[in-house]
């Protein structure tokens, strides 16, 4: 048995990750839905399986689509969550899955409410193997008690590709914070399996691009919880030299040993994605991830079918992004003065 | 024309790296002087020129010393260096430089009166080829400005070595963001200039090493200056499978590249020490700092006869010592509680 899904919102190409972990996994993609009518074509090449809808209602009266996904601008995605929770089906979107605290008041009623999933895809996890495995043998105990995570999340400034007018606008995505480091807060819940999280500190600044005066090219933030801490960078400074488009990196500090990531690169090392290296009491080895399989979307249609939370959990989703949305709205500014 | 060097306190091995650094650029070494008689004759054995001192005072009392070094245990660097300075002679100790803000205040006071050095020997950037280079093309703009550093000191716990029993009671070392986080603070400051710097946040924990109540074995804190921020994590948490004492790391991030650091080993990767990567405009390259020359004791020797500060800066040291009593002082324990 599987599920029908439709999408939602083609304003990021994030979109396709989480088609294609819903589609490899067996799912049915049913609808497509995207008031930017110039970006259906694309995407219904890619997929030609897909139906257009010409309204959101269309989708939503189709009682074979269980899950809707998808991408629309971030400010965008709480009122469209709900309304897809209201019609009695599960909704995935891209993060930032929203952008202000209303939103998530809302978002956590509605989702109360109607039992319905509002699942936000932290891609820097589910769609990277490293990840993945990274994950799996924190969780078996391979550096012991998880005491710190250093996540980094640097990206290539996106001036010189197609993007919507929102990225350089933090009203539309909710600052950089929210926006990029809701992935590395992702992971310091799963990895540490914490609690009751507080922000320590939390800082944004726009160092290089002023031309953009909305714009936060920098921030960063500490986490701590009952048993672990967490620190955070994130930036859209990476330079032209870098072959991809960011150099990722997540260090996890266990009481045993400790393992690093290298998710996209390994500048000037072995070719490809996917690098762990792990160093324990007895050596230092790395692993190739590249070939680790991806259980998200595989357990995301379980999940929706069964009514269990496998893939992901409702509660940690939605510490992750009351924790974003606070360490954001806390952030001190720090551009300097010039 | 050179000068003459003694060295007071053998308590830690670092007193070999100052030894080596003034007398490779032609420093002489005229006296040891150490209390603990058991540690002088191995010291004698490497620089055979070497007299020993019966009293502090043979030692104060030679016009013919410049510049008195040395690793006493931490507490008591600060009382040495003011009869040192108040002699007339230089002073140059191992990090940290002091313990107690007491002593940092009656240290200042007693370098102004005197006009003598009390330099901290920061050897993560002194002894460290690939940080010299770090800091020669960060400083002439290779990756355009520097807006933060990541810094992480891991070290592998002592329990299983020669260690002087103030190495596990913190009341001895002033705890463990004032015994090693003093370099990473060092290298922010001289990375970034900067001038006006807070400490943000700093936490405490021993996670591991709970058979030893008043030892730290995990710190870590945030920095925040009129144009920069740095993140600085030190701990002893380093698992015996790593070939080296600790996979200490430095991340520049400038607003047009980015500078790592892999300073004593790269894991499973190239071997030896002293790795340097840079990502700028351009494109990712490796550059090997194994044969980079260390200018700092040439150039203090200089600076004492010349009372230059090109080595290091008298007030830059003071802050750096500041900075981390100030982080440690106000450290939130995150100790987790059994």
């Amino acid at each position: 048995m599987s599920i029908g899904i439709a999408a939602v919102g083609l304003q990021h190409g994030h979109v396709h990750n989480m088609v294609k972990a819903l589609r490899d996994a067996g799912a049915t993609l049913l609808w497509v839905y995207e008031p930017e009518s110039e970006l259906v074509p694309p995407f219904v090449e890619a997929y030609p399986e897909v139906k257009i809808a010409r309204t959101l209602d269309e989708v939503l009266d189709d009682p074979a689509v269980h899950l809707v996904i998808g991408t629309t601008n971030p400010a965008d995605r709480a009122d469209l969550g709900i309304i897809v929770m209201q019609h009695g089906k599960d909704y995935a979107c891209d993060k930032p899955g929203l952008i202000s605290f209303d939103q998530l008041e809302a978002v956590r009623r509605v989702q109360a409410e109607t039992g319905r999933f509002y699942a936000v895809h932290f891609g820097e996890r589910y769609d990277s193997p490293a990840t993945v495995k990274a994950a799996e043998l924190a969780r078996a105990g391979a550096i012991g008690d998880v005491v710190q995570t250093i996540g980094t999340g640097p990206h290539r400034f996106l001036g010189h590709i197609r993007r919507p007018a929102w990225a350089f606008d933090k009203q539309n995505f909710g600052g950089v914070i929210n926006d990029l480091a809701s992935h590395q807060i992702d992971q310091f819940l799963y990895f540490t399996q914490s609690q009751n999280v507080e922000v320590v500190q939390s800082q944004v600044g726009n160092f290089k691009h002023t031309q953009f005066p909305n714009f936060e090219d920098f921030g960063d933030l500490t986490l701590r919880s009952e048993k672990a801490t967490g620190y955070i960078r994130v930036d859209w400074l990476t330079p032209p030299g870098l072959a991809t488009w960011g150099d990722g990196r997540l260090f996890v500090l266990g009481t045993d040993g400790y393992i690093e990531l290298r998710k996209y690169i390994d500048i000037t090392g072995r070719p490809g994605k996917d690098h762990l290296f792990i160093v324990d009491g007895e050596s230092a080895r790395y692993i190739d991830c590249a070939d680790v399989p991806l259980p998200y979307g595989g357990l995301l249609i379980q999940d929706v079918i069964n009514r269990t939370q496998s893939a992901f959990d409702q509660s940690r989703c939605f510490l992750t992004c009351e924790l974003a949305l606070t360490a954001q709205s806390n952030a001190v500014q720090i551009t300097p003065k010039t």
